[in-house]
């Protein structure tokens, strides 16, 4: 340790934090935290914001995350908060959300002599020797970079890989933070060392080959189109993305997951691709492009269309965090940001092939369903589409119908657009929608666009984290929500047991009296139910409804429990016809009797 | 396969949990387990009781466990329900309770043929490889064992083998059921091959000789005491052991969690052991005694008054479940119960030495804390001991002041008493009562005693939790449940940070509201606030509350929110003094510069 100046521990720490443009620290106090949260405090501008349990606070730093860019911050107790945090930092991991995760754990003598502290576990189920370690263990596999700040020498050194690894790759990261580190002295000058955030390939000259080998195979296509996926969005591309598409007028495309990020008013806009599941004619218009240049993409099954995604390989360029593919071959270890920008860079309009219009395109327009309730799906979210949402409107779609259902929406422009449709883990969207909220804050004090919070959340999903709406009015955050009341887990009747008591709720929830009896003020929010069409139109054109525009404003909409999006109902049966295929295979070359699966 | 009579695996599972005397299986639905749950309903006597969310299905099956003896049964879905849960589990894992956790995933084929399904990982942060035994190995660390149902040629035994593991070790196991297999056919007979739960110990010749030696120390010592400790009754051997205290009439102890194990009124009850921080007089007699037969000991901090609990090796037995040491001996790999089975058989009171009478030991009473409002802790659980409590009350006790507090009540026969002051992760306790609520209506069911379960819960921890009321009335249960509205994280606040913002929670929520929001019928439940004695006194002696016998109900009890209990400030005391001195002998070793922790 030098004799220059030094500053605790949780002082750099949270100094750091502060200078990535963060204001708030989203958690839960134990035992085990508490002397660093303190640190906040000492930190102007920085603040805490107290969640109701770790999986909100998990959830919420996702939501932030993703509306942000920069790594929603929690802060967990050892053992029992990391934790129940653990499942939200899984998908967070899973969808490319940066995240920081701060631990507070026992002192280093208490780990280092092995003392039976409480919270913690055995090192196996015959031993009764406690081991420290093993949830760092735990959360290996959801986070990708971790800091055990167990060595006063390198205490800023490790902070920061941390926080720009996690930039980087655009992922959950840790810092385990020992109760007896927190005051240890680092030297102030450390906090004026510059953190580097860009990313860089490690051969500039193989960046430059393939961006020529790219080029080439646009300028001497046919039918080129860009293909834009959720982890575009994730490693913020989208201006990058959005120049390029401007630059050139190819005919562009988001995935299911993506949605709204070309903005679907756009003169290249052709359609949102979900293979087969997509509105009639679109998954041709990307399929018979003879080049697609498919930016960030995500190839789970929902976000395929059930896997029915058939773009030819000699005719696909993948842009991807840790590849880039072209035509077939694949070079591992290089981030596609660098290369997109020498792309935008490079691109020389007039040398592009005639393109294709939007308008060429013979795009159908969505199925409608049928169902008994007066407000269905198949009119909810066009009317949200067409009446309700706006320009930079931060919308979240809960995993269930709503994710499915919202596809029927046509956004207005610049929508920043959240739905776990790869993770999913439902009860996630309403606390991220509070993360979001806590985002926004931050981009308009910092003279950014104005923005609205909307929240589509289904009701079995709003059960396993309603409590965080007491957080929101707490803090007097203002999300709009529409709480879709159909009677339990319709994406799980749509998948099995349609009728099946599991999949029934707690009936009868007063939805609309949550806020008050988790003790919000009423200036804090509006709530109110609809059942028709008619009262829904009459509430959100309300003077009341644009009057309360600083509050929470709480709408629930009641549904036909069997009222199944189309997309919904198409992937399940997709998805169902390959397991059989698969299953088939996979049994015969087992020598197993095959049998319904 | 042979060619006899099959049924399907699902419905072999489910029957041989059946088999145990379990009825009800907990947990939440997901698309991977949902053709699982169907089999459920194959079996006879057998139901569903859907829970808010995962965390708190197992954190009830946990409470199930620590009442029934048997193993909680939840059935969550890969992934995002799995991991959600994995900290209920966790704490089951810590404190010994028996726990089965049943996880549907994705049918082998889509595992095998790596098919990026939803909710699945990739095997590296830099991988685009979708790994699908990720989560299998992040449960690893809180299992004793695990079956991964994957070869039909195994199914019954796996799933035989996991039961058998879990009732004799008293742990959590794992079963994950890909959705491929849950039709299988597994032969109906193997449904008639017993199980066997028998604990038996490698070598009995060896367990002869420790009889031997313990009996020989008894009978030659002067002042022998008996101190129960959590892990007897885990392993189920209160009888075994009330056997042993009725036989001899040797002065007996339990620890701080297990309270009550010995009936507190019991001529042979000498009192409450926690170290230093027991009733006066309570560690001199321990320590004083010449030969100590610790059963089920688990020595964590706080169950040892912070490490302040001295019993001299040279005078200390330990019968634990994986080990014997007597005198500073050990003999690892041995489960205590055979040998405390032979030693109850065998011991002669005639040969016992002249044992000292309760009497004898001069304990004095708990210390009172004043506090401003009209209901202190000192005061509530003394009333709730002398007054309030019945005989087979089945009583838990949140972590936080609850847990310091009930201290002070002195509990009639028979109470199974629950705090989970080693693991400690709030808000397990509610989700919790309402497991043991599952497990005591299906002891009553087969005949057992009549028993009220009653949870002492704080505010703070109630949010955690706290949309599981709704699963309460939803299914009819009847707990009486003490809700302390002590204004935010008062145990935090007794550690650090006593007027913290970070320990404070959303102020003003609507307590005695709660039941309603969450959609109760009023005639499953009662609620009342109270702020005086007068107004607590009243509504607990009240013609109502006695009538309300059936239902639900629920008191919040306004207390101040530094009202701390003596035992905790203790607590907090003396582990700060511990951590300072172990602090400055570990800087001191790795020659950093001492400092405040």
């Amino acid at each position: 340790m030098t004799l220059t100046e030094t500053i605790p521990l949780g002082d750099y720490l949270f100094q750091r934090i502060r200078q990535l443009g963060i204001t708030k620290i989203l958690g839960c106090p134990g035992d085990f935290n508490m002397t660093l949260l303190d640190h906040i405090f000492n930190v102007e501008g920085l603040d805490w914001v107290g969640n109701c349990n770790e999986l909100n606070a998990a959830y919420a730093a996702d939501g932030y995350g993703r509306v942000r860019g920069l790594p929603g911050v929690i802060i967990t107790t050892y053992g029992v908060g990391e934790l129940s945090a653990i499942n939200g930092v899984s998908g967070s991991f899973a969808e490319h959300v940066p995240v920081l995760h701060i631990v507070g754990t026992p002192a280093r003598p208490e780990m280092e002599y092995r003392m039976w502290m409480h919270h913690t576990l055995p090192g196996g189920s015959d031993s009764e020797n406690p081991d420290h370690s093993v949830y760092q263990r735990m959360s290996a596999p959801v986070r990708c970079v971790c800091a055990v700040l167990d060595d006063v020498d390198t205490l800023a050194e490790e902070i920061d890989r941390v926080l720009m690894t996690i930039w980087r790759k655009s992922l959950p990261g840790y810092i385990y933070v020992p109760l007896d580190i927190v005051n240890a002295p680092v030297p102030r000058a450390k906090l004026d060392v510059a953190l580097r955030f860009k990313i860089v390939n490690p051969d500039p000259s193989l960046e430059d080959a393939l961006v020529l080998e790219i080029l080439d195979a646009i300028y001497k296509s046919k039918s080129p189109a860009i293909l834009v996926d959720i982890l575009a969005r994730r490693h913020r591309a989208r201006e990058l993305v959005m120049e390029l598409i401007e630059k050139t007028g190819i005919p562009s495309f988001s995935t299911d997951m993506a949605k709204g990020f070309v903005d679907e008013d756009h003169p290249s806009f052709v359609g949102q691709y979900n293979g087969r599941l997509s509105r009639p004619g679109v998954a041709d218009a990307v399929e018979s492009s003879d080049v697609v240049i498919n930016i960030g993409p995500l190839i789970s099954d929902s976000n395929t269309g059930g896997f029915t995604r058939f773009i030819d390989e000699k005719n696909l360029i993948m842009l991807h965090p840790s590849y880039v593919e072209i035509f077939g071959v694949r070079h591992d270890g290089l981030h596609f940001l660098p290369i997109l920008e020498k792309l935008v860079a490079r691109i020389d309009k007039s040398k592009l092939p005639e393109l294709r219009t939007a308008e060429s395109f013979n795009i159908g327009p969505p199925k409608t369903v049928e169902s008994p309730a007066d407000i269905t799906t198949s009119y909810f979210y066009k009317y949200m589409g067409d009446s309700f949402l706006k320009p930079n409107d931060i919308v979240f779609a809960e995993s269930g119908t709503a994710q499915y259902g919202i596809n029927d929406a046509q956004f207005p422009k610049n929508v920043n657009f959240t739905t776990q449709l790869y993770y999913s883990s439902i009860g996630f969207a309403l606390p991220a929608a509070l993360g979001a909220c806590v985002a926004q804050r931050e981009i308009e004090a910092e003279g950014g666009p104005k923005a609205r919070v909307v929240l589509f959340e289904g009701d079995g999903s709003a059960m396993m984290t309603a409590q965080e709406l007491s957080t929101i009015t707490r803090y007097g955050y203002n999300p709009i929500i529409f709480l879709i009341n159909n009677s339990g887990y319709t994406i799980e009747r749509a998948i099995h047991g349609p009728q099946a008591k599991y999949n029934d709720i707690t009936p009868h929830w007063n939805w609309t009296g949550l806020f008050k009896t988790f003790g919000a003020d009423e200036s804090k929010y509006i709530s109110a139910k609809v059942t028709t069409k008619k009262e829904l139109e009459e509430l959100l054109l309300s003077k009341e409804f644009a009057a309360a525009e600083g509050k929470a404003r709480f709408v629930e909409v009641v549904m036909d429990k069997l009222d199944i999006p189309w997309r919904l109902t198409e992937q399940v049966a997709t998805m169902s016809e390959k397991v059989k295929q698969w299953f088939n295979d996979y049994s015969t070359k087992r020598g197993e009797i095959p049998r319904a699966v």
